[in-house]
């Protein structure tokens, strides 16, 4: 009886993380949790603070918490986990992969106990197998545990080709299969600038280039940062998975869903088209691919699955 | 020196007229200007009263003015043509193109004079010769004169196709060249949702259909209303394509545009995808057409020709 | 288990119930369903349609339906009644209440059949005794019906203010009590620009003719459109009062509200000030009234229970 | 001829520069351009890049650069400088004020010499006396030349009142003179929550609480973070100032004003109420105060006085 403001519960108050609170919180989308470990507390209620400060020049009515206690994420509708470390100077991908799914798996315990209802958006590298590992721990159903990779890899995309043809951004659409970065498999045919093929509009070389860009894309703003790495476009895109969960938009996303036999593939979460709303992912997309995609899609199965053999044992 | 609002004046204050000035005030577009005939002014006066007095709810800093004086309209950015009378029964189609390029010429000529500078979108019926008929007399470079009917038929193709397949409205694409109605070509190999072609959604049959219901779309609205027709979608297309002139988007959207060789004709406003930003028409996209769509094409050409040969001399 | 989307319902299809129809969809506030009477279903539908059709320009993702059938309506969370007829030359206001309350049993028994946890809001006229009416008959506690006059009243003194002024809309604060129209009391010390006291910023004479004109400002347009009456800014102010519901809002609008004591009455419906959010009218916010502001609201009090007495038995 | 879009320059691109930067873009104000010193390009421009690539999650047509070339940030309808240190340990206030006075210098004439016509807002601290820096050095009239501080006071205030009271942000007005902090001057009799006088729904004791807490606002952020100090409310109140600018809006926000009299001060710039529109600061309002408000805003002027002493000599 009543009506509630939905509730969402971000994990890991990094830069990624806590702009993905205030994102949320400026499209009003509901009242806005912000956790992080209990050694970080007093910066995390300092920026949850600062954000709620902010409320009454934008007009938003929700609230916005920062602490380390999983209590108060109780109840939660949506749930991003951002946490985890990055990979350092020195560390080997194995020790990386390791670490994370063990933040992972301490993360989803306590989110599940909590929010046993949420659905889960994993933003953590590696994405894919991280998801995997917040899958395996939360027991829920595969509709309510997704990763993020494609949508921000579609909005690089989608910036370059705006800024290349002097096309509104709204315009633009995009479209990739597969693992971030390197492992990404972009669909020009599927590509399109308001309905028209990219193919029509641009040279071979420049959509060569524009993928590469893509590829590199996080690699691009780590190399200007000289420290850190993007976080802006990040959020945008989590922020954008989390509306289309909160608002049942039903929204045409790439996310990281889990496979039962949809590309050829089980057992296995990897980026495809999905179909984004109240129920989380709802339907996974299936598209027939060329000879060539279909290659680039099995290499990055390949690549996914060998870091998934990094995972530690349950 | 200083910042002045954007202005944009609604010549016509019937329904379509009237949500237009609404969604562009609602938009916070611009002060709007809505006129119509002196022996509306009254009515008119009180529509543009009751909308600004909806302006504190939703919090938008613009003025709105009813009027019958194109003095008040000087100095538009934009200004949308909505005048016009509709098809009466027992009226022929040339009576009522003749009455309708009448109106335009003397529209034009008071908009012209007090808004050298605009540019000008026109809705009235039929929209191609009426387009050309404000053209001509104004003028004005081809640029600065573009009329609507795309945007509405790709908005109907999009919600039809979105309740068909329950995804999101923002992730439908659809595309159309040519006429209104039973002159429009759909490019449904252009059309798309979240860049996954149609065909690879629906059955030919459910496409077919679709677009059947698209091309009636006018009509099925007229049929339930009774007395009347739609006014709320197109409103609503010709605000964005307000928007996208005032805040110069650069969007990709069809619209009725002089064509001077493009897709094989000159001297003629067809409706085809266009740059629409803060120069007006700023680009026609080219596309190669399949013999079918071609021979839609001219078919939809050769009605646009004749529906112009009942202008009147100038 | 996973979220749906809010469900607002409109009773009556009227201009005014169409355009609120329309501004909740516009701002994505849930899944919207339009009713008529049987007799107007197909227009009904037709207003419906053409709305939806205008979501993929506004982006917006919600269903919106048109009916004549109740079961539509189930489960809303808000229920709008607009449904009624409006005084017709010759007819005894005595007859008007009498019409309208009928209409109130009528709907509030099927809205209530089918929603039986919803918010109602009524609009139809006179808003006092038919928000009374609809009380009874739904046998909803009192949080969970309400009535609208004092958003509009204070809408358009704030229209007034911020034309005379040169000052925003949104920095203007206007404050009344009790009923519509003759009987709106204003209470112009509570009343500002920017938080600085109107009496500080304009003439008593100024001030005393702004309200006179609020007061007649219902009257002003219908005397403008030479027939038929105000929908733009009543529409908008009625989709506040539901997005102050459906997002949980807590915000401070005037609405009529079940007095249990408060101002010195009970059992009457009376303008209040009240704190609007997801449980409907949360609390009545009580003022001190100097003695003119209370003989001003007690003559208000007077006409509302005279309108009462018309109202049918039950 | 021709619609271009407006342009805001953003100088300093650390958090809060940064954060306004993004913050004008997603409100698709207008393009931006964010600026820093040669030193800092290339994390200026990644940071330009990274809410670049936000875009089109967002749907903002508007470009954003990183740059640490002025030649970029030609023709800016509005710059906002943030540039400047932070007070460090063991500095003394006058070497604060002295280095920011000579940055200001710097910063001001490349800004002039570039957008001759634009409005500053001036963020950097102590920012009463570097406002009046700015204004001395860009030889622009006042209504050009203004500073933050009481906006963000303001929404610090409004925020805890509405915590306290379970009311919407959006109803809470607060009302500050003077300056920053400890000298902030809060005018509680126009602080209200939907019109009703706080003193009606506080006790004194509640309300100097807060009014301590907003005193103390900024350290209180600045304790919990550790490291650093707020951004997010800084930044969003920046914006708000360049929404008013640029909408031309006609605010009544609070800003650092050049005072010529009002308030029986002259060749001071101090916090005030004003109307902020298209030409910048485009009315001071004036207000009678008790003796208590102007013994306060004495001591106010007083200490802006003395912080000015510092101020470099021409």
């Amino acid at each position: 009886m009543g009506i509630n403001r939905r509730k969402i519960s971000v994990i890991g108050a990094g830069f990624t993380g806590a702009t993905t609170a205030l994102m949320t919180a400026q499209k009003e989308l509901g009242d806005v949790v912000l956790v992080d470990v209990p050694g970080m507390e007093d910066p995390t209620k300092g920026k949850a603070l600062d954000m709620l400060e902010a409320t009454p020049v934008e007009g938003s009515d929700v609230n916005i918490t920062g602490t380390s206690n999983y209590e108060d994420t109780a109840g939660s509708d949506v749930v991003v986990i951002t946490a985890g470390i990055a990979r350092k100077p020195g560390m080997s991908r194995d020790d990386l992969v390791n670490t994370n799914a063990n933040i992972m798996k301490s993360v989803t315990r306590q989110v599940v106990n909590h929010s046993p209802e949420c659905c889960i958006i994993v933003l953590t590298n590696p994405a894919d197998a991280m998801t995997y590992a917040v899958y395996k721990e939360s027991g829920f159903p595969k509709n309510r545990v997704i990763g993020q990779s494609g949508v921000l890899d579609t909005a690089r995309f989608q910036t370059f080709v705006s800024q290349e043809l002097g096309i509104s951004v709204e315009d633009i659409q995009g479209f990739v299969l597969g693992g971030h970065g390197d492992d990404m498999v972009p669909l020009i045919r599927y590509s399109n600038a308001g309905g028209v093929p990219l193919t029509k509009l641009l040279s071979e070389d420049r959509i060569d280039a524009i993928v590469e860009r893509t590829r590199k894309g996080g690699g691009e703003i780590v190399g200007l940062l000289g420290s850190g790495s993007a976080y802006y476009a990040p959020a945008a895109s989590l922020t954008k998975m989390v509306e289309a969960i909160v608002k049942d938009k039903k929204r045409v996303l790439p996310s990281i869903a889990y496979l039962e036999g949809e590309y050829g593939e089980s057992d296995l979460y990897l980026g495809v088209p999905t179909i984004i709303g109240g129920n989380g992912m709802e339907r996974i997309i299936e598209l027939d691919l060329t000879e060539e995609e279909q290659a680039a899609l099995s290499k990055s199965v390949s690549s996914v699955r060998s870091v998934m053999e990094a995972l530690p044992e349950e």
